[in-house]
Protein backbone atom coordinates (compact mmCIF):
# COMPACT_ATOMS: atom_id res chain seq x y z
CA UNK A 1 0.00 0.00 0.00
CA UNK A 2 1.12 3.47 -0.67
CA UNK A 3 0.66 6.54 1.07
CA UNK A 4 -2.26 8.96 -0.85
CA UNK A 5 -2.03 12.96 -0.18
CA UNK A 6 -4.31 13.48 2.42
CA UNK A 7 -2.27 10.72 4.33
CA UNK A 8 0.96 12.91 3.57
CA UNK A 9 -0.48 16.13 5.00
CA UNK A 10 -1.98 14.51 7.83
CA UNK A 11 1.95 13.31 8.93
CA UNK A 12 2.95 17.09 7.55
CA UNK A 13 0.11 18.94 10.42
CA UNK A 14 1.04 16.37 13.03
CA UNK A 15 5.11 17.89 12.48
CA UNK A 16 3.50 21.54 13.13
CA UNK A 17 1.35 20.47 15.90
CA UNK A 18 4.09 18.52 17.99
CA UNK A 19 6.13 21.34 16.96
CA UNK A 20 3.94 24.07 18.45
CA UNK A 21 2.91 21.80 21.20
CA UNK A 22 6.61 21.00 22.28
CA UNK A 23 5.61 17.57 22.52
CA UNK A 24 8.67 14.99 21.99
CA UNK A 25 6.85 12.50 21.92
CA UNK A 26 4.70 13.34 19.29
CA UNK A 27 7.79 14.13 17.30
CA UNK A 28 9.44 11.01 17.85
CA UNK A 29 7.06 9.56 16.78
CA UNK A 30 6.64 11.14 13.30
CA UNK A 31 9.91 10.62 12.50
CA UNK A 32 11.18 7.52 10.14
CA UNK A 33 13.21 4.76 12.02
CA UNK A 34 14.30 2.68 9.28
CA UNK A 35 15.37 4.97 6.74
CA UNK A 36 18.23 7.57 7.41
CA UNK A 37 16.84 10.97 8.88
CA UNK A 38 18.34 14.40 8.10
CA UNK A 39 17.79 17.92 9.27
CA UNK A 40 18.16 21.26 8.80
CA UNK A 41 17.39 24.32 11.41
CA UNK A 42 16.85 27.90 9.94
CA UNK A 43 20.27 28.57 9.70
CA UNK A 44 21.76 25.49 11.60
CA UNK A 45 24.29 23.42 10.11
CA UNK A 46 22.77 19.82 9.14
CA UNK A 47 21.94 17.18 11.34
CA UNK A 48 22.40 13.46 10.55
CA UNK A 49 20.37 10.61 12.14
CA UNK A 50 17.88 10.37 14.55
CA UNK A 51 19.75 10.98 17.62
CA UNK A 52 20.78 14.54 16.55
CA UNK A 53 17.25 15.17 14.96
CA UNK A 54 15.92 14.21 18.25
CA UNK A 55 18.44 16.25 20.18
CA UNK A 56 17.22 19.37 18.43
CA UNK A 57 14.01 19.60 19.18
CA UNK A 58 14.58 18.51 23.22
CA UNK A 59 16.69 21.55 23.48
CA UNK A 60 14.19 23.63 20.90
CA UNK A 61 11.36 22.63 23.10
CA UNK A 62 12.98 22.98 26.82
CA UNK A 63 12.42 26.38 25.75
CA UNK A 64 9.47 27.82 24.48
CA UNK A 65 8.56 25.95 21.43
CA UNK A 66 7.53 28.65 18.61
CA UNK A 67 4.25 28.67 17.34
CA UNK A 68 4.83 27.78 14.14
CA UNK A 69 1.87 26.87 11.55
CA UNK A 70 2.00 25.97 7.83
CA UNK A 71 0.01 27.21 5.38
CA UNK A 72 -0.71 25.95 1.57
CA UNK A 73 1.23 23.06 1.30
CA UNK A 74 2.56 21.93 -2.07
CA UNK A 75 3.01 18.11 -2.44
CA UNK A 76 4.82 15.83 -4.99
CA UNK A 77 4.28 11.73 -4.29
CA UNK A 78 6.49 9.25 -6.27
CA UNK A 79 5.79 5.39 -5.25
CA UNK A 80 6.64 5.68 -1.43
CA UNK A 81 8.23 8.99 -1.15
CA UNK A 82 6.57 12.22 -0.66
CA UNK A 83 7.75 15.62 -0.78
CA UNK A 84 6.07 19.05 1.01
CA UNK A 85 6.87 22.10 0.49
CA UNK A 86 5.20 24.93 2.51
CA UNK A 87 4.87 28.35 4.15
CA UNK A 88 5.97 28.02 8.05
CA UNK A 89 4.80 31.42 9.87
CA UNK A 90 6.16 31.95 13.41
CA UNK A 91 4.32 35.37 14.43
CA UNK A 92 5.28 37.73 11.93
CA UNK A 93 8.38 35.42 10.14
CA UNK A 94 7.82 33.96 7.21
CA UNK A 95 9.73 30.73 6.21
CA UNK A 96 9.83 28.46 3.49
CA UNK A 97 10.32 24.49 5.02
CA UNK A 98 10.50 21.60 2.99
CA UNK A 99 9.79 18.43 4.16
CA UNK A 100 10.29 14.53 3.24
CA UNK A 101 8.29 11.49 4.18
CA UNK A 102 8.38 7.73 3.01
CA UNK A 103 5.55 5.74 3.49
CA UNK A 104 7.20 3.16 6.23
CA UNK A 105 5.09 0.88 7.96
CA UNK A 106 2.04 1.66 6.41
CA UNK A 107 2.26 5.75 7.29
CA UNK A 108 4.36 8.68 6.32
CA UNK A 109 7.26 9.08 8.70
CA UNK A 110 9.87 12.27 8.07
CA UNK A 111 12.79 11.61 6.71
CA UNK A 112 14.00 15.28 6.22
CA UNK A 113 12.95 18.85 7.58
CA UNK A 114 14.76 21.99 5.73
CA UNK A 115 13.27 25.34 6.95
CA UNK A 116 14.74 28.93 5.88
CA UNK A 117 13.28 31.99 5.80
CA UNK A 118 12.38 34.55 3.42
CA UNK A 119 13.87 37.42 3.55
CA UNK A 120 11.69 40.07 1.99
CA UNK A 121 14.05 42.61 -0.22
CA UNK A 122 12.76 45.14 -3.03
CA UNK A 123 13.80 44.44 -6.83
CA UNK A 124 14.02 40.88 -8.31
CA UNK A 125 13.09 38.64 -5.87
CA UNK A 126 9.56 37.63 -5.63
CA UNK A 127 7.68 38.31 -2.69
CA UNK A 128 6.29 35.63 -1.19
CA UNK A 129 3.07 34.41 -2.38
CA UNK A 130 1.35 31.27 -1.60
CA UNK A 131 1.45 28.42 -3.31
CA UNK A 132 -1.12 26.09 -4.94
CA UNK A 133 -0.88 22.39 -4.86
CA UNK A 134 1.42 20.76 -7.46
CA UNK A 135 -0.13 17.47 -8.30
CA UNK A 136 -2.61 15.55 -5.92
CA UNK B 1 15.13 1.13 -15.05
CA UNK B 2 15.68 2.92 -11.60
CA UNK B 3 18.16 5.37 -11.03
CA UNK B 4 21.35 4.73 -9.52
CA UNK B 5 23.00 6.53 -7.07
CA UNK B 6 26.12 7.50 -9.20
CA UNK B 7 23.84 8.64 -11.51
CA UNK B 8 22.07 11.17 -9.21
CA UNK B 9 25.32 12.42 -7.66
CA UNK B 10 26.31 13.13 -11.68
CA UNK B 11 23.03 14.63 -12.29
CA UNK B 12 24.01 16.77 -8.65
CA UNK B 13 27.05 17.43 -10.25
CA UNK B 14 25.51 19.11 -13.43
CA UNK B 15 23.72 21.15 -11.14
CA UNK B 16 26.54 22.85 -10.01
CA UNK B 17 28.49 22.80 -13.06
CA UNK B 18 25.15 24.55 -14.54
CA UNK B 19 24.95 27.11 -12.28
CA UNK B 20 28.79 28.38 -11.94
CA UNK B 21 29.12 28.39 -15.40
CA UNK B 22 26.04 30.08 -15.64
CA UNK B 23 24.98 27.99 -18.38
CA UNK B 24 21.19 28.58 -18.91
CA UNK B 25 20.77 25.34 -21.86
CA UNK B 26 22.28 23.11 -19.59
CA UNK B 27 20.29 24.19 -16.22
CA UNK B 28 17.18 24.24 -18.66
CA UNK B 29 18.12 20.66 -19.74
CA UNK B 30 18.79 19.37 -15.91
CA UNK B 31 14.95 20.06 -14.40
CA UNK B 32 12.08 17.89 -14.69
CA UNK B 33 9.82 18.58 -18.00
CA UNK B 34 6.95 15.97 -16.87
CA UNK B 35 6.96 16.33 -12.88
CA UNK B 36 5.93 19.33 -11.30
CA UNK B 37 9.12 21.63 -9.85
CA UNK B 38 9.67 24.43 -7.23
CA UNK B 39 12.67 26.05 -6.38
CA UNK B 40 13.95 28.52 -3.00
CA UNK B 41 17.25 30.03 -3.77
CA UNK B 42 18.10 31.78 -0.21
CA UNK B 43 16.34 34.31 1.04
CA UNK B 44 14.05 34.09 -1.92
CA UNK B 45 10.35 33.44 -2.22
CA UNK B 46 9.11 30.23 -3.83
CA UNK B 47 9.00 29.75 -7.20
CA UNK B 48 6.82 27.42 -8.67
CA UNK B 49 7.02 25.57 -11.94
CA UNK B 50 9.72 25.30 -15.20
CA UNK B 51 9.05 29.31 -16.37
CA UNK B 52 9.60 30.65 -13.07
CA UNK B 53 12.57 28.64 -12.51
CA UNK B 54 13.84 28.64 -14.89
CA UNK B 55 13.39 32.54 -15.29
CA UNK B 56 15.44 32.75 -12.07
CA UNK B 57 18.26 31.06 -13.30
CA UNK B 58 18.50 33.55 -16.11
CA UNK B 59 18.25 36.17 -14.07
CA UNK B 60 21.08 35.29 -11.72
CA UNK B 61 23.18 34.37 -14.76
CA UNK B 62 22.61 37.46 -16.51
CA UNK B 63 24.82 38.91 -13.50
CA UNK B 64 28.00 37.28 -12.42
CA UNK B 65 26.87 33.56 -12.10
CA UNK B 66 28.19 32.14 -8.66
CA UNK B 67 31.09 30.06 -8.49
CA UNK B 68 28.84 27.35 -6.57
CA UNK B 69 30.65 24.17 -5.29
CA UNK B 70 29.33 21.11 -3.40
CA UNK B 71 31.02 18.94 -1.11
CA UNK B 72 29.93 15.68 0.23
CA UNK B 73 26.47 14.74 -0.44
CA UNK B 74 24.23 12.50 1.48
CA UNK B 75 22.00 10.52 -0.59
CA UNK B 76 18.82 8.80 0.05
CA UNK B 77 16.47 6.89 -3.12
CA UNK B 78 13.46 5.45 -3.06
CA UNK B 79 11.86 4.13 -6.10
CA UNK B 80 12.42 7.28 -8.72
CA UNK B 81 12.67 9.86 -6.26
CA UNK B 82 16.48 10.71 -5.08
CA UNK B 83 17.54 13.12 -2.45
CA UNK B 84 20.82 14.64 -2.07
CA UNK B 85 21.42 17.57 0.93
CA UNK B 86 24.95 19.23 0.47
CA UNK B 87 26.66 21.74 1.89
CA UNK B 88 27.34 24.54 -1.20
CA UNK B 89 30.20 26.88 -0.82
CA UNK B 90 30.03 30.19 -2.01
CA UNK B 91 33.16 32.17 -1.69
CA UNK B 92 33.52 31.99 2.33
CA UNK B 93 29.76 31.43 2.61
CA UNK B 94 28.30 28.14 3.13
CA UNK B 95 24.94 27.23 2.46
CA UNK B 96 22.95 23.75 3.04
CA UNK B 97 20.92 22.75 -0.16
CA UNK B 98 17.97 20.01 -0.53
CA UNK B 99 17.59 19.19 -4.24
CA UNK B 100 15.39 16.68 -5.35
CA UNK B 101 15.18 14.76 -8.14
CA UNK B 102 12.93 12.10 -10.27
CA UNK B 103 14.24 9.74 -12.81
CA UNK B 104 12.02 10.69 -15.91
CA UNK B 105 12.94 9.40 -19.24
CA UNK B 106 16.04 7.13 -17.96
CA UNK B 107 17.73 9.49 -16.36
CA UNK B 108 17.74 11.79 -13.10
CA UNK B 109 15.87 15.46 -13.47
CA UNK B 110 15.83 18.14 -10.78
CA UNK B 111 12.26 18.96 -9.60
CA UNK B 112 13.35 20.80 -6.25
CA UNK B 113 16.49 23.03 -4.74
CA UNK B 114 16.31 24.58 -1.66
CA UNK B 115 19.45 26.26 -0.42
CA UNK B 116 19.64 28.57 2.65
CA UNK B 117 22.99 29.98 4.57
CA UNK B 118 24.57 28.27 7.57
CA UNK B 119 24.35 31.12 10.21
CA UNK B 120 27.18 30.09 12.70
CA UNK B 121 26.27 31.04 15.92
CA UNK B 122 27.69 30.44 19.38
CA UNK B 123 26.17 27.87 22.01
CA UNK B 124 23.77 25.31 21.06
CA UNK B 125 23.63 25.49 17.54
CA UNK B 126 26.44 22.75 16.10
CA UNK B 127 28.62 24.21 13.94
CA UNK B 128 28.54 22.71 10.69
CA UNK B 129 30.71 19.93 9.83
CA UNK B 130 31.15 17.50 6.88
CA UNK B 131 28.22 15.11 6.94
CA UNK B 132 28.92 11.78 5.41
CA UNK B 133 26.80 9.37 3.58
CA UNK B 134 23.30 8.23 4.53
CA UNK B 135 23.03 5.49 2.28
CA UNK B 136 24.22 4.23 -1.25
Amino acid sequence: MVGDRDALLSANTRFYEAFSAGDLGAMDDLWAREAPVVCVHPGWALLEGRDAVMASFKGIFSGSPPDVTCSQPTTFIDGRMGMIVCHEHVGRLVLIATNLFVFEHGRWSMIHHHAAPVVPEPGHRKPATPPDDLKN
